[in-house]
């Protein structure tokens, strides 16, 4: 059965796709770099960040964690040849409003005690202050041994009412 | 100092912002699911699987591996209440051309023995067939006891030299 959103989907794709005219792109990014920001549903980066398509790598995950993101981060630089990480994280974001342990207590609660097992040992990754977590995560990537010294980093915060980014380190 | 790719930013975002009207709109997702897709540079989600601002959470990382989205898979839904998830693997994927073997010997060789530490029980998760891939991921996400049963759930090829998509489970 096809849900709504499957629907959605079919229909928009086919729209896209008569349109399309950049089927001969190359694998790794054209601009060399990439774009490190969260899943929030305010975001869309190609617009808000000016990003052409074939151009960066976009990794997206909850709060734009740079932890959460080293598996992409090294395989983009090592084997794509990316050479520049953009860090945006952003206004109102959902890692403000909860601790571990809130996020614990809400699997235990809702799932149960196998998925409780399951996760015991997983970080959600949640921050209390969205500045210093931008800073953070951006000493996280200026430490790690996983990331050349060469490699361009900043750190920037996207507004979401008002759709403006403003660079924090 | 401002690289090219930051002073990009700047400008592309300075004339997102300045149309910008979306300013009121709420952060659990408008639509109630989220996409999983890869980091590749070729896929611009929000045009190519008709996602307009508010409604979808996207996440995004080096294979679309549902494993390692599986933090943000769970803030999604029991956080912030999504139903449904969309995962989009795509055709000429990074993650077919290379082994973990591979990849840890490129980080050591590049980046040194102290990276090689750092990393030493990273699973880069690369994946042999597409098509296998994409089944193994949702059977992952079916099995998961962190996601619930009344989540719909399927799996999707993006063909990069085409701008279509196809269902596979």
């Amino acid at each position: 059965m096809t849900s709504p959103i499957q629907k959605n989907l079919v229909e928009k794709n086919a729209g896209y796709a008569s349109h399309f005219t950049k089927g001969d792109l190359a694998l790794p990014p054209a601009k060399h770099y990439l774009i490190l920001t969260c899943m929030d549903a305010r975001i869309d980066p190609a617009a808000a960040f000016g990003i052409d398509l074939g151009d960066a790598h976009v990794i997206r995950n909850a709060g734009a964690s740079a932890r959460d993101g080293q598996r992409s981060i090294i395989i983009s630089e090592q084997l794509l040849g990316t050479k520049e990480i953009i860090l945006i994280k952003h206004t109102g974001c959902g890692m403000l409003t909860f601790s571990n342990e809130d996020a614990h207590g809400l699997v235990k609660k809702n799932l149960g005690p196998s998925a409780a097992v399951e996760i015991a040992t997983l970080d959600f990754l949640p921050f209390s202050n969205l500045e210093d977590a931008v800073r953070e995560d951006i000493a996280y990537l200026r430490k790690s041994a996983t990331v050349p010294e060469d490699v361009v980093i900043s750190g920037w915060i996207y507004e979401v009412e008002t759709g403006k980014v403003r660079q924090v380190v």
